[in-house]
Formats: structure tokens, sequence, C-alpha cells
């Protein structure tokens, strides 16, 4: 296996991709083994890519057979990390709050929120899913219990930047941000912004290049 | 101003950064001039980079005295298209649906939701803010008349390449996807997706490999 800070950002971005395809393969398709072309059609990524990617992590797969589906997910599984649980909490359960709990796919990927929090007194005790939303004073409390590294926020931008104090001072490791705004962090925590704001614009960036195109070809005419 | 193809991705992705940060200066805090180094500064960005990303699309501000905010402003707004309003339609009126037609900012990038949908006989005739949840059966119709050319789409994965064929049929052209899954759509149809799963796991293999190298260390001393 590759240094870890050699191995390139996208290639650890498809890695996910690779995990829940070959998951649905050996799960739902009931497909023993996958060729590189096949794996990369579905995810509308080259076969080159793909067996450069899954190369820095060393051999998987026959040349001119393909990868066996089960040993190569639980492999791509291994060096994610989501072959464990991670204790995770969440602060913040307003609407995107109550939708991260909600979402699909967050505990195949080893996600395992463990509370949700919030200092609004009209949504403690609120329930979501199988979650009772607590006042964040019990934050601390919790994340040293439960052995909690990873925190999820999901306040107003205001709030965020003590919130992410807080979590990181009980002892979280690794924070997903949804506010929009940017974290000030210690070197060892690792944090990724999901800026929304910053996708929608990136669409209508291309959105309104594409119309000027047009315009400019319709007076051309 | 530079060929669109030739301007790199991650230039890109920072112009919303840089117009939400002028946009705070210039409306709440009343600064009229602001150095590249003081604007990278705010942003965990290198001054340099932030001038090699502005000269892609002109001449912004003097050497040795910095951008005029306003006019800087008004520039990368211009350039992302959010000077005007696109009027857009939500698919899927769920957690994750209410969260992005109550989330902050969204207008101020441009964004009109004119309309959400689902085909849930519960969630039909529900409020979120100021718009009444329609069913589906609507979307065509309201996509035609409202000239709507954004479409957010927040259904479950196996609905959403339907809901995306839809969409385009009546006029989108730029699709906004939070369901788990790969869309097919025309080349002239812009796609973005926010693949919440993508974003953990990319959160958890670093943590994965820090506690690794943490084991490591323990283990040689």
């Amino acid at each position: 296996m590759k240094d870890k800070d050699s191995i390139p950002k996208a290639t650890i971005e498809r890695l996910p991709l690779y995990y829940r395809c070959l998951d649905k393969l050996d799960k739902f398709e009931e497909v023993d083994v996958v060729s590189s072309k096949e794996l990369g059609g579905r995810l509308g990524i080259p076969p080159t890519q793909v067996r450069k990617d899954l190369s820095y992590y060393g051999e998987f797969g026959r040349r001119g057979v393909g990868y066996n589906v089960h040993d190569l997910k639980k492999s791509v599984g291994e060096i994610l990390g989501v072959d464990r649980k991670w204790q995770t909490v969440l602060v913040g359960a307003g609407n995107l709050g109550r939708a991260l709990v909600n979402y699909d796919g967050f505990e195949k990927m080893g996600l395992d929120i463990v509370g949700a929090f919030d200092n609004d007194l009209n949504k403690i005790d609120n329930r979501i899913e199988n979650l009772t939303v607590r006042s964040t004073k019990e934050l601390e409390e919790t994340i040293e219990e439960e052995d909690v590294k990873v925190g999820i926020i999901a306040v107003p931008a205001e709030a965020a930047q003590n919130v992410a104090e807080k979590l990181i001072e009980a002892g979280v490791k690794a924070i997903w941000n949804f506010a929009p705004t940017r974290l000030y962090v210690p070197d060892e925590v690792a944090v990724r912004n999901e800026d929304l704001a910053v996708g929608i614009v990136s669409l209508i960036y291309h959105l309104s290049w594409q119309e000027r195109e047009e315009q400019e070809e319709e007076e051309e005419n």
C-alpha cells in the first residue's frame, strides 16, 4: 500500500462509489466476479482509472478475469474504515439535521448516530427516528461516555465555530460541517465542509455560461 | 476573459466563496477596499491564488491598493450568474427537501424555489415556508409556465432517474441531485451530485488512517 499522502484526493473520493457499487453487486445482484470495465461502466469511470485507483492500495483481481466482488468489497471497506462502527453525534436538530439522521446509507458507511443535540427548547425532547433530541449541555458527557469520534454540525453559521470547539474539546476527531462557514480547528482534526451554496452556485455558473453562449450564437446568426 | 473550458474547476468552486465573503464585507462590514491577502485570509486561500483565480475573468483591482469590494462583488456575481433569479423546482418534500427550501443563502445565490412536489399523498398540500407541496403530476405544467431552469432532486435513489427525465423533458437545464445514485442525462444538461455518503466516507477514511498510524506508533514504542 502506498503512503497515504501520495494517494490522489480524487481516488479517495471514488472509493466510496466503488464500495457502494460492490455492495449492491454482492448483496442484491449476487454477482461473483466483476471486471474493471463493468465496475467503471456503472459509475461512469474509465476502466483504466478503476484499476489505477485500486492499485494504490494493493493487488486485487486477476488480469483477464476480474475482481472477486465479495473480497474486493471487503478490502475497500477496510481501506475506507467502514467495516467498523463510528459513534457519531449530530448537533442541530432542524430540518437538515433530521434529514441527515434519516439519510439512507449512513449506517452502511459505518456511521452510528448515538445522539442528536440542540439548544432550542422547542426541539429538545423531540424524536428523530430512534433518537430523542437532547440539550447541548449533555453533549460533552455523551461524547466521552460513548467514545464518539465523529461530529456532524447542522447549526446556523454563527454558532458553528463554538459547537466545533466543544466537540473537539470532548474528544471528536472528525467534523462534518454543514454550516456555511469556515471552521478553525487543530491540524489533527479532519473537517469536511458540505457547503450547499457552493454546490448550487457551480450549477448556476454552468447554466449561465450556457445561456450566454446560446445568446452569442443567436446574435451571430 | 478566458475560454470557459480552460478555467480550472477548483477556481470555479472558489468563486462562490469569494462572492459570499465580498457580500458580507459590502453589506455588513461596510468595507470599501479589500486586498487579496485579506480576502484570502478570511477564506484560508493564499493571496496569489486569489489573484490567479480572478485573473481568469479579467483585470480587477489595482496593484498595491486592492479591490473595490462593491465592484468586485458585482463582477463575481455576474460571472457566477447569481445577479439574476433562477426559477427552481424541488422534487421530494421529505426532511432533506424541507431543509433545502429552508436553507439560508440560496436566495442570495439567485435561487428562487417556485414549487415543491411530491407523489406522497401524505406530503401533498403540506406547507414548507411559503410553498404548498403539490403533486408531481403538476410538475411539467409549472416548469413550462414559470420558465424553470433548475431542478432539485431529493427523492429516494430508485425514483431519481425517472424524476430527472421528467424535469428535462419539461425544460430544466440544470439538476442538483441529492439522491445517492448516478443520473443519465443528455450532454447539454448540467448535473451536480451532492452525494452525502461520499462526504462522510472521505471523513471516515481520514479518521481510520489516523487511528491506524497512531496504533503503529504505539506498537513501535
